[in-house]
């Protein structure tokens, strides 16, 4: 068996970031993060450097914006896997001109991580959101990059702890805001799932040139299936407010920017079901679950346990 | 007195777009909005346009990224107002390249519409998010355009309805979740009056390469005592829910995007005090309620009656 690429990972004290980096020196790759000599003083995330340290990855100082030691990093490694923030998908164009200089790389995962940014129904400020991220897939192509792009649908850690309520911390005891009619089918899967899947991918010939779609079937769920499942671990029946369709497209329209956002990308994976509303097809994708059947993933039900 | 300036708004049919338009076309200025051929056939924009038709506007079809088109626009205006949207603010460079071309704009306003992005002690991702309108000043300083930055502080329209509560349509009867200890003091700006102060701003000598700060003094509250006001108004005392902001930053940390850009802007503004923590100076600034002490301003104490 070949020697395990060197993946360097751009974001990786980000949200998804990290667990990436933990996938993959678990997986005994050889793992490389760019930070910027100005994260290391950052209070919050000088913490997770140390963590990294002492799992032996291997910190290379760079900026995204300076190409000279963009290069230099990129020559130091195989793949790239960006999980660069939704403030950054554009800067992204910088890494896609040093990793064509670089000429070494033989995978580029752009910070996806989420919906299928080319199929979808999404209204604005999302549209142009996504519009992003297809750009950059879009200049990768063109540059003949070797890519992977992880569709990774719903953050469990962000949505199940709350049941998508926000400014809480635990699912609601009472009562709980379902948008549209709950009857469409979304998908959940937990970061540390999202950074296994990933790592397993960069080595893999049948993930190259594709799309890596996360759909674990245990965590193919609708809203109200979802609701369900917690009523009965509480033993309780929790108040429903459904905002149908034509009322979020409202409340969207008239909330100002990021609500827009968050409210818009509610809409397009619980309203009109962009986790699950197209086939894979081997054109362009396969599924993690069935790709990897020995990822013991985390079911939904396992993950709300905890908040019982 | 001169004539009326002609005003061209882009981002027309937005958030904050729409008050500016309505703002313009109540001063009697000859307005004008540019909207792309799709945005008639939308649910929710047609309307909008509707109403646009009816008080005069006159409308503009183009695309920022037609260039053509928006120097043609260009030349039939004095003045442009830029509303666009929180993941357009990098296509402004376009608009930029545009007024420069044209050569008749006698006063350019960028979509800023907030804090002042040259004077916060932000986090990520905001500071990456107000980096970008930090760019689009220094874009149109450098080409020698005139301008004027509007600094309108928090939406009222936003804010109050729910006291910055989310997922819910009125302010809380119960409980509300304070970031910080709730003791700095913010700005809230009703919607109308943002739109009210720009468009007065736009033909004024005084505003000329200046930031127009909106702190109308009834509107200048900490948190605490926003909270205290709406107590006083329902004869109920809330339960506080305080967020300390060493655990407001670890939750943004923590939190994907768009979460952490929602909680981020929360911490600059009511943790530390964006919105006030700063003098105007004559050099680079004045403020609204100063310049134009004929606007009878909604305030907040007002505001809030109309949710009892």
């Amino acid at each position: 068996m070949a020697a395990k690429s060197k993946i360097l990972v751009l974001g990786g004290t980000g949200y998804i970031g990290k667990f990436i980096v933990k996938a993959s020196t678990e997986a005994e790759h050889p793992t490389f993060v760019l930070i910027r000599e100005n994260t290391v003083s950052h209070p919050e995330k000088s913490k997770l450097i140390e963590t990294f340290k002492a799992s032996g990855v291997t910190l290379l100082y760079g900026d995204l914006h300076d190409h000279e030691s963009l290069v230099k990093a990129l020559k130091e490694v195989d793949v790239v896997i960006s999980t660069l923030g939704g403030q950054q998908i554009d800067d992204q164009v910088k890494l896609i001109a040093a990793i064509k200089e670089a000429g070494n790389i033989k995978r580029f995962l752009p910070s996806e991580f989420g919906l299928d940014v080319d199929r979808h129904n999404a209204v604005e400020p999302v549209v142009s959101f996504l519009a992003k991220k297809v750009n950059i897939r879009r200049a990768t192509e063109a540059e003949g990059i070797p890519y992977t792009y992880i569709c990774s649908n719903a953050f469990a850690g962000y949505f199940l702890p709350t049941l998508g309520q926000q400014n809480v911390t635990a699912p609601p005891r009472d009562k709980v805001t379902i948008l549209g009619d709950g009857n469409v089918e979304a998908v959940f899967v937990s970061e540390e799932d999202v950074g296994t899947y990933t790592i397993k991918a960069v080595d893999d010939p049948r993930t190259l040139n594709k799309t890596l779609y996360l759909r674990p079937p245990a965590n193919v769920l609708t809203f109200n299936q979802l609701v369900s499942l917690w009523e009965n671990k509480i033993k309780n029946t929790l108040e429903k407010v459904y905002i149908p369709e034509d009322q979020l497209l409202k409340i969207i329209q008239e909330s100002p920017f990021p609500a827009n956002l968050m409210l818009a990308l509610g809409y397009s994976m619980l309203v009109k079901g962009d986790c699950t509303n197209y086939e894979i097809e081997a054109s362009f994708g396969v599924e993690g679950s069935e790709l990897y059947p020995e990822v013991n993933y985390t079911t939904v039900d396992d993950y709300l346990n905890a908040f019982i």
